[in-house]
C-alpha cells in the first residue's frame, strides 16, 4: 500500500465492467449458460475490482448465498458489474451483478447478485493491509453498512460451524 | 420419471466423485486456483448428481454461501464429492465437498463445503415432478432434515428480498 | 429492424467495455500476450456494439491495420472499449480501444486501436438493413466522416486487389 | 521415496474416479465426443493414479492399443476409473476403464480399456524409484502378472523396432 | 462417395500437415507436454486424413500402441504429419508421426509413431463406402501392406477378447 | 543469431503449415467462425515462421488490413500457410495465407491475406538482430520489394499519428 493510499480509496476507483458472449462451451444441453459458469465470471470481476482496491494479490475467501433467477442463452451477452461494498484492515466485500442480453431483442434483466469476499496477500501468502474504502454517498455509506452486517454474521457463522 | 422411478431413488444412486488437475489457467498469478473455477467444477460435478436423480435436464437454482479454507495449486488434484441431499417434487438440493490433494507428499484436506438446488425441467422448459429421495441412514435423514430446514430459510428470504 | 429503429440510434446506445485477466494460456513463453489473443478480444467486443446496433446477427467483414505498442503481461488486466463509429445500409464500423492495466500498480496505457467492419445478416445469411446511426456531438460527428473515408479507401484497396 | 513406503503401497491407495460431462468442444460434428478427447481424458486420470503411487512427478512412456467400441454424446457424461496394475524399480502400468452414461436414461456402458506405462521422474528429470505394488488379492495378482507379460512385449516390441 | 471416387484416391490427396505451439495448459508441473494431449492432437490430425480421403463424417474406431520418446516442452512447437495408409469398404488406417521442435534452436526430433482406424458413417451412423487407396510408389504398396497386416492382428485381437 | 545463420536464410526454411478443425466454441451463432479467432490462428501461424527465422522470442508489433472474404462453418478444416517476406535488421514481415475447406465436398477457398510484422526480443525484452533473408525466385524478390514498401508505408504512417 502506497503512501498516498493511507488515506483511503473510492469505490469508483475499482468498479469493474465485463461484458462476454455466452458460447457453446459455457451451456448444457438446454443451450442455458452452466451455473458454475456465472460464478466464474462473478469472481473473475470481482478479483479484479479487489485487486484495483488493494493493489496486491488477493485470493477469494467466500460467496454469500446467491440465486440464478433467469436462464441465459448461448449467444446472448452477460454484463457483470463489480464493486467494492466494505474494506477492513486486510479485506474487502465486492458485490457483483450479473444482467443478460438477448443481443438479438435488447431485452435484457439482472439475474444474480452476489458478494463476495477477498483478503489480500502479501509476497509470502500473509495477509496484508489494503486502503480504507471511501464512501461518498448515501448509498454507498448505506452499502457500506450492510456489508459489516454481512461480515458480522459470515464470522458467527464461521464460529458455530468450527464448534 | 419412470414408473419404477416413482417409489423413490437411493441417495446412493446419484452419488458423483470428481477428480482434475489443476492446471495454469485455472490459477491467479499467485499459482493457487481461483474460487471462481472452482465453484464451476462444483457446479458440475452438483448437476451430474441432480441428473442421474432426475433423469432429465436440471437447472441450477442457487447455491448458498462457501468459503475457501485453504488455497489449492497448480500441479495439486482436486476431487469432488456430490450427493443429494433432499428432494422435493421438482427440485432438489445436492451438497458438494472439494478436497485438495498435494500430489507429491499426499497431503490433503477439505477446502469447501456447498449446498447447491437444481430444479427439473422438461423439454419445454417447465418444472417437473422428480422421483422422492430413499434415506436409508440416520446421517441421510439427518441431512434430508438439514436441508429442508436450508429450503425453508432460503424460500423466507427470497420472500424478504421481493418484498 | 423494428419501426422504432428506424429513426437511428446513438452511439452510447452500442457502446460495450470488457475487463479480462491475461492468463497463462493467453501469452507467449515471454510471458506477454499474443497479438492474436488481443484481436480475439477485439473482435467479442466489436461483434457485441454491432450486434447491438444492428440487432440480428452480424459478421465481421475486414479489420483496418493496427499495432501492439507494448506488451500486456500474465496477470494484467486487459480492458477494451468498443463503439460505431458509422453505419451504413447494411454494414458498420466499429473502433475498438485496448488498455493494458497493471493489477499491481494500477499503471495503464493504450496499447492498440482498431477499426472493423461488420455486415448485418438475416436468417437466410443475406445482408440485412441496420437503423442509421445517430451522431449527437462534434466528437462523434468527426468519427463519422473519418469512418466514411476509411470505407471509402477500403473500397478502392478492395477494387485494386480483384483487378 | 518416503521410507514408509519402501514396503510398498496398495493398488487402493492411488485408485482414481473421474467424471466429466461431454461439452460441444469435445465433440465432431455428429456430436459424438472425439476419439482424442477420451484419450485425453484417460491419460490425467491415469497421471493422477501414477502421482498418488510415486509421490514424484510422472511422465507417460506409452500407451497400448485401445478401441472405442461405442459413441458418446454431448450431455452425457463421462466416467473413469485408474488403478495400477504394476509396478517396477522406476516405470508403473495403470490401467484405465471409461464408461459412458446417458444422463437422461442412466444407460451406461464400458466404452474402452488402456494400460498407460509412467516413468518417475526426479527434480533434474531422471528415473527415480517407486514403492513396490503390494497386490492383495487374487484379482490383483492376476493384472499384475498380466502387466508383466505386457512389459515384456513392449520391450521386445521396442527392441524390434530400433533394429 | 461421389462418381469419379469409385476409382481410388491417391495418398498424396488426404496428407494433413498440423502445427501447434505448446500451451501452458498443455503441460503438467514439469513443464512438459501431456501425453493425453498429444493423442488429442494426433487423433484430430488423422480425423481431418480420413474425412479427406471419405468425404463424410468418420469416427475413430481404434488406436494402435504408441509411445512418448522425448519430452516436448512449453514454448516449443509439435509438427504432426497425418496420411492414409489403408483403406477398405468402409474403414481406414492412418499413420501420424509427431516431431517437436525447439524453437528457440532449431533442434527436432520424432516423439511419436501411431496407427488410427476410422469408419466412415452416413447420416443415420451408419458405416459407409469409401474409395479405394491408390498407392503410386513402393514405399505406399509397403505401408498399405503392413496396414493390411495391422488390420488383420486387430481383429484377431479383437475375437480373442470377446470370447 | 548463430554463425552461420550471418549469412542468411531462406524462405523456404521458415515455412508453416496448420491445419485445424472449426469447434463450436470458434463460432458465432450462425455457426461461422469469429473474425477474431482466424486473427489468433493467424497470429500462432505467422509466430511460428518468424521463431524459426529468428531463433529468439518474437513478438507481434502490427497486423496490416486484412479481410474475412467468406464464412469459415463449424466442422470445416481451416489450413494455414505462413513465411516470410522480408527481414530486416531485428524485424520481419510474415504472409499468411487462410483457406477454407469443406470436409465433406473437399471445396476450397482462400478467405484472408494478412501482413504480419515481429521483432526478435532478447533474454531482456530488447531487439535483437535476425539473419538476412534470402531470395531464390523472382517471385520471392518481389514480394521482399513489396513488403520493404509497405513497411515504408507503415513507417509513414505511425509517424503521422503521432505528430
Amino acid at each position: 500500500m502506497s503512501l498516498s493510499d493511507t488515506a483511503g480509496k473510492r469505490v469508483g476507483h475499482s468498479r469493474v465492467e465485463m461484458t462476454e458472449m455466452v458460447m457453446p462451451n459455457d451451456a448444457n444441453p438446454l443451450g442455458t449458460i452452466f451455473g458454475g459458469r456465472v460464478m466464474q465470471l462473478m469472481d473473475i470481476a470481482a478479483s479484479i475490482a479487489a485487486y484495483r482496491h488493494a493493489r496486491c494479490n488477493v485470493v477469494t475467501l467466500s460467496v454469500d448465498s446467491l440465486e440464478f433467477r433467469r436462464p441465459i442463452r448461448v449467444g446472448h451477452a452477460v454484463v457483470l458489474h463489480a464493486w467494492l461494498n466494505w474494506a477492513g484492515r486486510t479485506s474487502m466485500e465486492v458485490q457483483v451483478e450479473v444482467y443478460s442480453e438477448d443481443l438479438m431483442t435488447g431485452e435484457h434483466a439482472r439475474t444474480s447478485t452476489a458478494f463476495f469476499t477477498f483478503v489480500a496477500v502479501g509476497p509470502e501468502g500473509r495477509p496484508q493491509p489494503v486502503p480504507p474504502l471511501l464512501t461518498l454517498s448515501q448509498e454507498e455509506e448505506r452499502r457500506f453498512q450492510e456489508a459489516a452486517q454481512r461480515r458480522a454474521e459470515r464470522l458467527r457463522r464461521k464460529e458455530r460451524e468450527e464448534n
